[in-house]
């Protein structure tokens, strides 16, 4: 089994809204859970009550596409609204996402970081600043990790930020998107995605649902082909509609079918007629 | 600020709808996330996608009523379906709770466990092993968090089990509630609380929203008195209604308002109007 570390801030986190898009279920993505494995349900992470999509699950996806015989698990340690100064590497977010990730690698091979941030520290000239401290705490996770040269995956921040809502005070996003180029390029095995043409939530802050599956293709892209995904991809929309057309699997199934039922939406009489029909 | 760990399977985890009962919120109950505080919100645990109401948040808001300057912070890590030999100071579960409560515990000051397990080891026999082995979890806790007479409050099983749904297997629960009245009862600080009277979801297996709510007064009420709860108290529904009338916060306000507006309930004109109107 192999796996994948989650950092950074909201749109790291996921806040899409869960009823914009198709679901995403897979029997070999799976989410860690009190340092164990269980089968994935968005939303993955559980930093807020408002946490939804992010990028994480249609990257999943798209690595599953290309590694039908192996499971993926996501450890997800984002922290809604986290600046970068609270991942240095005596802070909290940044032991508690190493304590999570040696959990996690005590059953899978950790194989890549999904890392983004940056709205936090987009005003008051943060940005003189943020490129040394973002290369320090990938340097420090490589490190602690015993992987010095684990992929990263780096997405930008979106072009919507600094115009209204919650995004408003995020009017330097183009300074600091210019220190995480400049950082990517200066780091081996470190890779771009950018989030050109990604939608807001109505807060003006968080991508969308859509945008968020949109964008996990690209990080994927960008970690499958060790490279930098300078703009929008032009086959989004097509590997999305690949992985919602995936046919459900007997245990995806049983699955679903058990959390109806737990969730009160067919009695046991239902429950039973349909388990043995999935299982015969 | 003080600090309870939750630990056990489902039912501790919460498995109540939380569409069945009023919403609690209250800024200073907090919950882990990431190793640090925020406030609380249902589901306070995200073990599994049905995770809802446990007994944690009455017990806390009850808490909360006799303690009003003071912070409390609840730190989740029950696992639904976990058997107590999962349980074992070897196994995942019992080394990530500790870590856990160990990030906690850098900022607070854990006074205690709430604890619910037992229908996965209902069956089979398995009682003859059993206050063994809850003794062992509980003396490994205790000892390696450093407070040997940290209070433990253990709730029984609910005599709903053995009977329909996903609690059908869960025929000896009988007696497993002997085995766990022995250890309590042999163990100093360690309290029991009754299960009786308490409904189960139409899945036979767990507690519902609105039983939940009163399990945690009883909770409550055994950790604040020192004392056994051998049966149902008279007064559990009182006490929620007092608990849900507390007139929420300005703080509480903001936090709810502003969950409103990431959630696209309202447009960031409404947003500012409304958060005016609670701050000026």
């Amino acid at each position: 089994m192999k796996s994948i570390l989650l950092i950074g801030q909201s749109n790291m986190a996921g806040r899409g809204y869960l009823s914009e898009v198709p679901a995403i279920y897979n029997e070999n993505i799976e989410m860690l859970r009190n340092g164990r494995w269980q089968m994935m349900a968005e939303p993955i992470h559980s930093d807020r009550e408002v946490a939804g999509v992010g990028p994480a699950a249609s990257f999943a996806a798209a690595w599953s596409q290309d590694h039908l015989a192996e499971k993926l698990g996501l450890i997800p340690c984002a922290e809604g609204g986290s600046s970068i100064d609270e991942w240095a590497s005596d802070q909290v977010l940044s032991r508690h996402a190493l304590s999570e990730a040696k959990f996690a690698m005590e059953s899978s091979e950790l194989i890549g970081i999904l890392w983004h941030q940056g709205e936090t520290d987009s005003l008051n000239g943060r940005y003189k600043e943020y490129a040394e401290k973002l290369k320090a705490v990938f340097e420090h996770f490589r490190q602690e990790l015993g992987l010095p040269e684990l992929p990263i995956i780096v997405g930008t921040l979106p072009t919507f930020l600094g115009k209204t809502g919650f995004g408003l005070s995020a009017v330097e996003f183009e300074e600091i998107n210019q220190e995480i180029e400049r950082v990517v390029s200066e780091l081996e095995n470190c890779y771009l995605v950018s989030a050109e043409n990604l939608t807001a939530n109505p807060d003006g802050i968080h991508i969308n649902g859509e945008s968020q599956r949109q964008f996990g293709i690209r990080y994927y892209e960008a970690f499958a082909k060790k490279t930098d995904i300078p703009t929008a991809l032009g086959n989004e929309d097509e590997q999305l509609s690949k992985i919602y057309g995936r046919a459900t699997t007997k245990n995806e199934k049983i699955y679903l079918l058990s959390r109806d039922f737990a969730l009160g939406k067919l009695d046991y009489q239902k429950f039973i007629e349909k388990f043995t029909e999935i299982t015969k």
